[in-house]
């Protein structure tokens, strides 16, 4: 599956402060939601807090041409469905694994983004005691959850990927991510707490 | 980085049995070392042992047709450099992460085909208490051998990646995989007994 992340324009707003904290996400920065994740990623990295990437795009190389005096060119190829998640890395011992979508819905999230070959590798990272999950953008509401994949697959299974997901019933199982400061995506604060139980990450910070 | 993985011709030998153990390698498969490396992480997962794919190869994508009533089409794309290692996952709750080199040399593997970032990637998995380690083939000796990323690093940083690795360091070092089995490649073994000294793998076998 490839993302071709919705562009979010950058507001300029006047109201922006650190009191105002709802207001400031990662979209008043200019950010889309991917980039809000790698940037996040890149902090944790730096920080020595995890080591997660965002895995290539997976693409079917049909033909490679080898210009004289220059590298290697492809001329063809094709973008592949992926058949796991798009990021994945390790905190703490910790395999974590996850997804993100978006959407402009204010109400559900679209499930038709979510394959089932995801889904089924979801369920297999849980199995082997992985860290799974979500993380869900609605852009309109300015708001992020984190969802853990034990629902996601439920949900999933229900109608078989076929119904939206009610943002009430990602609210019920999810987290919030609280933005406003940084990490862009505070999302290993919220694996932290809820889904380790811990606050390993908190005694880590400076 | 891109591996061209070097063809092994299948060969025909007639002195196979399950008493010649030595000689029953994934060659004589006619499989190629990555062949026998994703044979096994089909095994692992089909039989629930583990969760662990190969990345897809990054490449940097500069032009994408639309043609008509057909799925995009890239025409322009070039190889970028890994920054981690090929292969990732997760085995009973451990982050397992690795890369895998073939050699035809009979006494060290070139050092060359590791790149700084990766060596730096395997230091940043390993503060973070994942499991790296790399797989390294020596194909004319049929022998394959694990080496944790430690022994790995340790042996970087002498020459800053410019001298061969001896087949002495490796075999003091890392552990050899014995092959003539199910899988092809049964490397999680190895790791199980000698980087984490337990027998969960063993137990989960039929």
């Amino acid at each position: 599956m490839v993302n071709y992340p919705h562009q979010v324009r950058k507001k300029i707003s006047r109201t922006n402060s650190k009191f105002s904290r709802q207001q400031v996400d990662f979209a008043n920065r200019g950010m889309s939601f991917e980039a809000a994740i790698n940037d996040s990623n890149t902090y944790y990295l730096a920080h020595g807090h995890a080591v997660i990437h965002k895995k290539p795009t997976p693409v079917q190389i049909v033909k490679v041409d080898y210009p004289r005096r220059s590298r290697a060119k492809i001329v063809e190829a094709y973008f592949r469905q992926a058949s796991t998640t798009d990021y994945s890395g390790v905190y703490q011992g910790h395999y974590i694994d996850f997804e993100a979508k978006e959407t402009r819905q204010k109400t559900s999230m679209p499930m038709k983004n979510f394959h089932s070959h995801q889904i089924e590798h979801m369920d297999q990272v849980l199995q082997q005691r992985g860290i799974c999950f979500v993380l869900l953008h609605f852009s309109t509401l300015k708001e992020t959850y984190l969802l853990p994949a034990s629902a996601l697959i439920d949900f999933y299974r229900v109608e078989n990927g076929k119904k939206s997901m009610p943002i009430d019933y990602i609210r019920k199982h999810g987290f919030q991510i609280e933005m406003g400061g940084y990490p862009s995506l505070p999302y290993l604060e919220v694996v932290e707490k809820n889904l380790l139980g811990g606050d390993t990450l908190e005694k880590t910070k400076p």
